[in-house]
């Protein structure tokens, strides 16, 4: 079995395979964006694929939405996983003159770098794991990643975590097969169009509320086929094959302009 | 008048701000971080901030939101640009072997590298006005990045827009003080929490039909504080001095366990 995640090898999306899928690492399969992980599970490369769906280090929530929307892929399973940024180094160093990381792990550690090394020079690049490898030669004194990035990579952890927020992030494993298996804790993700008149989404809402199901998240997207058309992807805790979720769901799709099931999922926390 | 943006120079908020303030560069400040533009705000070090809020290039719309919710800035108007990318050189080239760009970017332009640059390496770098630069210093053959990232540079456009996707990105102008400005199109953004139960968020915008306000925008985010509360970040048709938005904001404000004005601003789309 084959499993595609957004690499490269240290990458969080990485992690969660390697947590969920195990430590085969030959099965694994690393792609360079969001799109090659999508279309190697369309095109039959891989069986399965990880995607980051809310994250703020790896990828936005958009790209893969986007995904969800227009590809033939379903949700199987979400995992969560808790976000530790560490300062890592070749060796223990007197003096960091250059950090690399993803210009959003600085902001999260802002607190700490601002207070320990307000004279270094951050260099920004396009994730955490690439800024280990380029630490690892030696381009950097010092980076700022992940405990399994800084391994990956032979690096030294010499501080951490240094990240002031509590961060999780939210992954997807996708599948071209609907095969839904139920959890302890469900959830199913749904996609849907309303007319761009006031109170149409209300009237979504309401079939929710009248089958007392809890959504646990609502985003708003502008489809972009149609200019003031819109899409709202929501999450409802409860798998399909309850009554009040199944039934709501014939009536919301009955009811809405376009819809579509994502997928019906259990959520997996390693960390918690 | 001193303006912050999210830099560097040539970035899309660099290009936000120098269509909404002019050209004198002189009063722009660049910062490193969307942390770094909020801050420049509440320190009293610019007037006013552009930053991302809908934008897959630059940032993620949740570091724009997560800083409104916290600080005692305030959204005063809203630009929205169109996204094209070119590809661009030094000079006209028979071989291109290397590409720089931002991993969204290549992804946005997918179809015309697969194309056209098959066999090419493509380096992901954090930001596509930092691969316009790496390209300038020679250090890759060519970048993928917007036209005035190119001019900024020195860069030649050999191709574009060879992006596939119509994308606009949208940009907050953020100002310590609260001078709200009414346009042509207005928008209110709020942020309001409601208990973690079914039906709390049924209730709230049951409140905005009452009042036949047409939601643009609605997401919904846990709040970092209280695991299971939620946050809803509301965007609405219309300014604060229109007797439906003001008394509907009260309604809401008075039925929600925490409630936030964000901003009552004008929208601005110079390229339409």
């Amino acid at each position: 079995m084959k499993v595609a995640y957004l690499g490269p090898i240290g990458s969080y999306s990485y992690e969660a395979a390697r947590r969920f899928f195990g430590k085969e690492r030959e099965k694994l399969i690393a792609c360079e964006t969001i799109d090659d992980v999508f279309e190697t599970i369309e095109e039959n490369r891989a069986e399965f694929g990880v995607v980051p769906v809310e994250n703020s280090i790896e990828g936005s929530v958009s790209t893969t939405l986007d995904y969800l929307l227009k590809s033939q892929v379903y949700i199987v399973k979400e995992i969560v996983l808790k976000v530790e940024h560490y300062l890592c180094a070749r060796e223990e160093k007197e003096q960091i003159l250059t950090i690399a990381s993803h210009p959003q792990a600085f902001s999260q550690c802002h607190d700490y770098l601002r207070k320990n090394f307000k004279q270094a020079k951050l260099i920004q690049v396009s994730s955490t794991s690439y800024a280990a490898r380029m630490c690892a030669e030696g381009e950097v004194d010092a980076a700022i990643c992940s405990s399994f990035a800084a391994r990956q990579n032979n690096l030294k952890i010499l501080a951490g975590p240094i990240n002031h927020d509590n961060n999780y992030t939210r992954f997807f494993i996708i599948s071209k097969n609907a095969n839904f298996e139920k959890g302890e804790k469900n959830k199913t993700s749904i996609i849907f169009s309303t007319y761009d008149k006031p109170g149409s989404l209300y009237k979504i809402l309401a079939i929710f509320n009248l089958y007392d199901l809890n959504l646990t998240k609502i985003e708003s997207r502008l489809a972009k086929t149609n200019l003031g058309e819109y899409v709202f992807f929501v999450d409802i805790d409860g798998f399909v094959d309850e009554e009040d979720v199944s039934d709501a769901l014939k009536v919301v799709q009955r009811k809405s302009t376009f819809f579509k099931l994502l997928g019906s999922y259990s959520v997996v926390c390693p960390d918690k």
